[in-house]
């Protein structure tokens, strides 16, 4: 007779090909369907992810999971059947606390949510999202109940994204940031405009373009032979397995940025998916663990290697000899002070490296007021315009450009955004404890090269996929819990030489 | 309460969400999958249709099936209702009649069949293969009384793919095929190779073929709006909706036909889907009826539209215009000759539209003669040679270019063969008629336009999705049942001006 484990696992698999199933129809959706195929594809995402929710919602479920978590409950706390056992009860807890009805609800506010967003975006009127966004609140609100907590309110809704994390320690991590980073920020646009990101706005063909993407990616470690590129308007990466982890990219035709950065970006989330173990293959496991570790990998590879001077001295002459016209007369030393240039903006995603936390740390600090009732809906407008002062120093003409930039308050995901810029400060102390482990990794950097950092994030992030919580990774990778300091030090150092501060 | 014909629908539109999601898979398998993420893929899709297959067979939808039945009897014949209740009953039986373990069967000797097929024909080796299809013809038998039958073996085979018809009637058929066609194939080789084919075998850039394959496509009707070009090495066409039903093409990059042709014949089979009724959607009705009506739709659309001098004349200064070097000395009159030159040759999918019922005419006397154990399979390549003697005129020198050619025979899929030229006798039947019945059909042709043709085509067939078995479809559109004679008229007007016999 087979054990509960394996009577277990075979239901695991059912519901992750599902699951998985679902993500090819996603990623089809975005990259290939012909819009007017979008109300057929909706109803059979909603039945695929009915099929799932409802085999892994059920009570046999539950008791599958405890009569395997029995069988297995010697083994170790490192092991691959205890760790998915953790997960496992975790994940099905949480699911069994959010009621059909609440799931539904969500689904038709979100629904109406969206399309009014557009709107107000489009024509600048906060007063007609402002309803939405209060009925958004209202089921962020009774998650947090449902979910339940014991010190604040927002730990709950953080701790679907960034499990274990407490809001008290992401808010004294971002305000030691905020203290370091301000000044920091103030002392560069004080130094006035040194710096100048022209020559990345220029024309550039797409399809030269696309063949430096697909150049850039092979360079840093993403594995072609296990992925896909495709072209979207919002990119993201996915993956349907550790042997078919996909990115995606859009093309500005006279900007560079978005292919390179994006492109790197989506590359670093797509190799941790590729380096998950193969024995968590088909199970909830291989994916990343959070969405701050997994920001962390692809900032890694976004920023610390992608905006490097040594990656650049590199592949530079390359992109130089695809584009002669456009930068056959600016050597790397500008097109690295180009890349890395500091400007206090009003959209998060066009932020530099420096000041995208300040972004984040606003929606953080915003998010909590409105959910400790401290602010009204109607006043965040002007709160936004206020912090957006505060941290950066300049004020957004319309709320099109403040407040109602992101798309993700159509939904009740408050929580997210915080691990965006945790991803920085992860990014940072992993990248300085394997560097202290194994120099070999700055030697490489300083010639463009990848290999040796690669097999650090392998061996010490992402064989473990989803095992480990996001504290114990950190814990387990650099002997040490999350700490600011070394992105500090990392900027600190960084953008003074490059400003001459 | 709801109805059972409502709980039946409900039931319907869940098995076909996870059927078309199977197809997206699918469709993304061939077209973006990295090679490296097939087995994970193959385990999803076993998932999807392990659910569906099982959801399908149950008890309970053989019961939900005849309850609604008695509660819808008394509505008309043409009736959605009476027509799902028709196609489910006839589904579900032939899914009961094949055991599970039979279908295991079926799929482990395919799995193994098809590796030693790659192999011997790679190595011209029969022998090699030749215990795989005896192992595959045992589950044709097999099959076949499983289904069971009345008059012959091969009828429940043939039933698969064109519901209704019989052996009996396909072989009348092919034989006053063979004895119309034979004659002519032989004057067009006496009167010795007067036709040019070396414009179409020149280099022509790939970027171009594809801009020009999406310029016929849209030409023909197929609606990009509501579909997708992909790139493939088996061309296919495949539906997800109405509202999304695609096409693929290879690119040779010194061969025009392959990308001209086959976008043209994948556009018939996609237009056929884009032209079902909305009110089908959801349902297994939304497909072409029968893998021969299908074929015909394909056929339509290359040899009838896109083969027509009326069509190069309006569209060849276009790819002339693409391809100056290599077309701008050859009028549209060499172009037309050279896409219709007639020549026996070995390979199916290479024939032409003359040769090519032979191919199929061969294929369905051998698969008989092998399924009434007339033909040992040791003797295949032999009755190969000799069937392609008599039909051809000529003989391949290998087995490889002989009976080792087609993949079918790695499965039990006897009795496919035959629809492919069922297509070319249904297709000219359905234009006989069509431009019968509206002569502008044939003056816009004359033009390059297929506007007429395409509201016949939406109004006698595609909408009725597989409403109707084919002997019925064929009824309604054309007033007669099968007929051969259009397609010897066609061929023999069309061949015989172009070799002035």
């Amino acid at each position: 007779m087979q054990s509960h484990f394996q009577n277990l696992l075979d239901k695991v698999y059912e519901i992750h090909d599902i699951d998985k199933a679902l993500g090819v129809l996603s990623w089809d959706k975005e990259t290939n369907m012909p819009k007017a195929g979008t109300e057929a594809r909706i109803q059979q995402m909603t039945t695929l992810r009915r099929l799932s929710h409802g085999k892994f919602t059920a009570d046999e479920m539950g008791e599958l999971i405890e009569k395997a978590a029995n069988e297995t409950a010697d083994l170790p706390y490192e092991s691959d059947e205890a760790s998915l056992i953790r997960y496992l009860r975790r994940s099905y807890a949480e699911a069994r606390q959010l009621p059909p009805e609440f799931v539904r609800r969500v689904s038709e506010v979100s629904g109406k949510a969206h399309p009014a967003w557009v709107e107000a975006r489009e024509n600048n009127d906060f007063a007609h999202f402002q309803p939405h966004l209060e009925e958004v609140l209202q089921l962020v609100k009774e998650m947090a109940e449902l979910l339940g907590y014991e010190d604040e309110k927002y730990d709950p809704l953080l701790d679907q994204y960034e499990h274990g994390m407490k809001t008290a320690e992401v808010r004294a991590t971002f305000n030691a940031v905020k203290e370091a980073l301000v000044p920091l920020r103030e002392a560069i646009v004080e130094r006035g405009s040194q710096v100048d990101d022209g020559l990345v706005h220029q024309p550039f063909p797409v399809d030269k373009q696309k063949a430096f993407a697909r150049y850039i990616a092979d360079a840093v470690g993403y594995d072609f032979s296990r992925g896909h590129l495709g072209t979207v308007v919002h990119p993201f990466a996915t993956s349907f397995s550790r042997n078919d982890a996909r990115i995606t990219t859009r093309w500005y035709p006279d900007f560079l940025n978005p292919s390179l950065f994006g492109t790197l970006h989506e590359s670093g989330h797509a190799m941790y998916e590729q380096g998950t173990h193969p024995n968590l293959a088909r199970t909830p496991l291989a994916r990343g663990t959070s969405s701050g570790i997994h920001e962390s990998q692809s900032r890694m590879i976004e920023n610390v290697v992608g905006r490097s001077l040594g990656f650049w001295q590199a592949h530079y002459p390359k992109l130089q000899s695809l584009f002669p016209e456009q930068l056959g007369n600016h050597d790397v030393n500008a097109f690295y002070r180009a890349i890395n240039k500091v400007q206090p903006s009003y959209i998060r995603v066009e932020a530099d490296e420096l000041t995208y936390n300040f972004h984040i740390i606003l929606r953080f600090e915003l998010e909590q007021a409105m959910l400790n009732g401290e602010l009204a809906i109607a006043d965040l407008p002007t709160a936004w315009n206020d912090k957006m002062q505060e941290l950066l120093g300049v004020v957004p003409p319309t709320d099109t450009e403040g407040c109602l930039q992101d798309v993700h308050w159509t939904r009740p995901g408050f929580g997210y955004f915080p691990t965006y810029a945790l991803g920085n400060l992860y990014a940072a102390q992993f990248y300085e404890t394997a560097v202290s482990q194994n120099p070999t990794i700055a030697e490489e950097m300083a010639q463009g090269k990848t290999d040796a950092l690669l097999t650090w994030l392998r061996k010490k992030i992402h064989q473990y996929g989803r095992k480990f919580t996001p504290a114990e990774l950190v814990q387990k990778a650099t002997g040490e819990s999350l700490t600011y300091e070394p992105f500090i030090r990392y900027v600190t150092e960084k953008f003074s030489e490059i400003y001459e501060l």
